[in-house]
């Protein structure tokens, strides 16, 4: 019996955390079902952990508690070992750490200054000054100023892409032939964007195109079927 | 019988490509012999698949002629499977190719111009035109401009590492507990920079001068014993 808290937006539907679709595709890839629960940032003190643990995902698999997105991956991979590998072995894992941090201290910090404009209408109404205080002082900027200057980031941000372009012009995914726990948490991000409805990231030539597609349209298009915001506001 | 051509200085005992030094590292990983043979940028003739092939490092393994770091890689893993691998199996083999996209991509280009202007006087006198005018072209301005200038690209450049500073938080090599041919592919930029005295690319308290060490001194001292600029000038 696993159960996975999620960040949601207003609508308990809309799940968008970059962190937290990395779980639910590792989930989806060792075959597990779990309970998704909404949560949202002020509800801190429903968290199961709570004080310790203070943001999501968390997962709680039986009598654990797991919380950060990379802990739950190696979590799933040795309780679920007879499950499809997410990492494809210890050389696999060691070096997944080295693109998850990339994609945390990178890709999303990159991509962030034009997601976040995007998210703020979205969340609960008692989310939103936080997350527009903490977006701001981490910006330096007013959420609405990143969103007029965002057309003019997305060169510098696809810039930032060419380590995964020229690896995904040698081998399908991240992981190789199939897609393992490194595609899934880069993958998160351009997730993330998406569900928010965010401005599109890539250039419609970009080789990277095809590998989000393929993405989306995993496990019965799990990610592709996501609640985006469009629907949301519909 | 294994021959490596790698590109030296005017003193042919100075070899500091970063290319090179991969698989410098991957030879001594897998416990192989190789004769070394130095080569100019000004000998494309004498490169074994001339005129295909005009670049180093090249690997001759009895009739097999391999050209480009990477390729040498996969081939000594699988030509010498039973050695010690380097890659740690097919999803360490996939992950692997992420890293080394990042290293020439991001990593040696950022390194790049600080260490190059160190590289110029170092050179056989028939490289130094093809050189400079090739890197001063890709550059955009002098290598005398890029060394008055390189003091003030430290910080950038330091921040460029901030994926590997996280990965090497988290265990001691980007192959995990022990090293792998990612962390050959990262050690041969930096081993570059040391073998031609640039100036120095770390932080005294940065904690990859940790790993640095530690890749200096693998294999009875391989890397740290390199012949360098200060042994040709002195």
């Amino acid at each position: 019996m696993i159960t996975l808290y999620e960040l949601a937006g207003a609508d308990p539907a809309l799940r968008f955390s970059p962190y937290c679709w990395r779980v639910r595709m590792a989930l989806a890839h060792k075959g597990l079902e779990a309970t998704t629960i909404p949560w949202r940032f002020h509800e801190k003190a429903r968290l199961p952990g709570a004080p310790a643990n203070t943001r999501v995902p968390i997962l709680v698999d039986g009598s654990k508690v797991v919380a950060e997105s990379q802990a739950i991956a190696f979590h799933l991979e040795s309780r679920y070992a007879n499950g499809p590998s997410l990492f494809g072995g210890p050389g696999g894992e060691a070096h997944a750490r080295f693109i998850l941090a990339w994609a945390d201290n990178i890709l999303i910090p990159a991509m962030a200054p034009i997601v976040a404009p995007a998210v703020l209408p979205l969340l609960h109404p008692d989310d939103r000054a936080y997350f527009r205080a903490s977006r701001e002082a981490r910006f330096g900027t007013t959420l609405e100023d990143l969103a007029a200057k965002s057309s003019g980031r997305l060169a510098g941000f696809r810039d930032v892409l060419t380590p995964l372009r020229k690896t995904l012009s040698q081998q399908p995914f991240l992981g190789g032939d199939e897609p393992s726990y490194a595609d899934y948490g880069v993958f998160g991000a351009f997730q993330w964007a998406s569900c928010v409805g965010a401005p599109e990231l890539l250039a419609a030539d970009d080789a990277l195109v095809g590998w989000r597609e393929t993405m989306l349209d995993l496990f019965d298009g799990l990610a592709g079927q996501a609640v985006t915001a469009k629907e949301v506001q519909s």
